[in-house]
């Protein structure tokens, strides 16, 4: 039964090997988020690793695969991030709200990293598939609890999180003002049925504990 | 006066470079939609456009230079063309809810150009630029009519086009229905204050005559 037989305990080899490729993906999120993609070369992500350079590539194939790597951890960790920070909020609308914030304020306090996920997150189908049912479960939940009002759904997934994708954009091009995760949020609420006056009301709540704090805006 | 000079009628030889390049930026946006870019070279444009190989680089100086001018030029005739469309329709949210119906249906109509816009135009700063003028006078139009309700004109500006390209992405994923284009605008307006109710009749209304022509939803 080969599916029981990779569920046995990890053996030592292969938990080293673990270690390893976590080791490079750490070293290369310093590097990348630093001096930017194009400017670091394998052997300084290897160096800054503590592992010698061949390792790499029984981990991964190019710089590209460790780049997607990284996206993809990242992508994860702030979906996780966001589900935590909002269990106990009960209004579905604003764990909508609150997703929507709290990238885009990543991007105002974390411009590399948003660059990094503008120029690739979005034209790698790999992450955005990662992230969908993150964003269509809260749509399909508020809309279920008669909370919002989406006609279509699927619709509705993709210009929200363009919005998204165009907001954070704003961001980085330095268009936009330090409340811009509000203003943002309000408009995502709005597209989702809500009134002016309430997607307002909700975008201003105070953001809760995320990884990013609770910062300006609380 | 220097200024006064370039206003001069243009040359014989001024003439002739301009269809020259005219002729291989038709010659290469047939080739880049029938095979994709990748698949293009430069030889295959000179030979379609009937020009000598080298007077190519008279004119550009690399593929990807042709590629941003057909672009560019693509992009160019689509706004113009929304707001020849448009110049008959007086509710200013109309007119918003045209042109984003206008880029939808062109996703669907050709998806290869979509694809190609969906990849590159939105990563091409120039070419963002190029366009952004006509979205923020329409968007300003209906917010100084009391049309529209835009607190915040510079976020919607890049959400409501982020919106669009995230739209687009999910028509070439082949996600979307056939009304995709009516259900995005009634999200656009609802973005931009109008009730859900209100933002249905008006995505509903018949979609002008346009390069696309009437086709479905009208």
């Amino acid at each position: 039964m080969d599916s029981a037989a990779t569920e046995q305990p990890q053996s030592r080899n292969a938990r080293r090997r673990e270690q390893t490729r976590a080791k490079l993906i750490d070293a290369a999120k310093v590097l990348f988020a630093r001096q930017g993609v194009e400017r670091t070369r394998i052997n300084e992500i290897t160096e800054s690793a503590d592992v010698g350079f061949g390792s790499f590539y029984n981990h991964f194939e190019s710089k590209e695969a460790i780049v997607d790597a990284v996206l993809s951890e990242t992508a994860a960790d702030h979906a996780m991030a966001i589900v935590s920070a909002t269990g106990e909020v009960e209004d579905p609308a604003e764990v909508i709200s609150v997703a929507h914030r709290h990238f885009v304020r990543l991007a105002i306090a974390d411009p590399q990293l948003a660059a990094l996920a503008v120029e690739l997150v979005f034209s790698n189908q790999a992450i955005v598939d990662s992230l969908r049912p993150f964003a269509r479960e809260d749509l399909k939940r508020a809309a279920d609890a008669g909370r919002l009002d989406i006609p279509d759904l699927e619709v509705a997934l993709h210009a929200t999180g363009g919005a998204l994708q165009g907001t954070i954009r704003g961001v980085l091009e330095g268009d936009l003002g330090v409340d811009a995760d509000i203003a943002h949020a309000a408009l995502v609420l709005r597209m989702l049925g809500l009134s002016p006056t309430e997607a307002d009301e909700i975008a201003r709540r105070p953001f809760p504990e995320t990884s990013l704090g609770a910062g300006a805006g609380t």
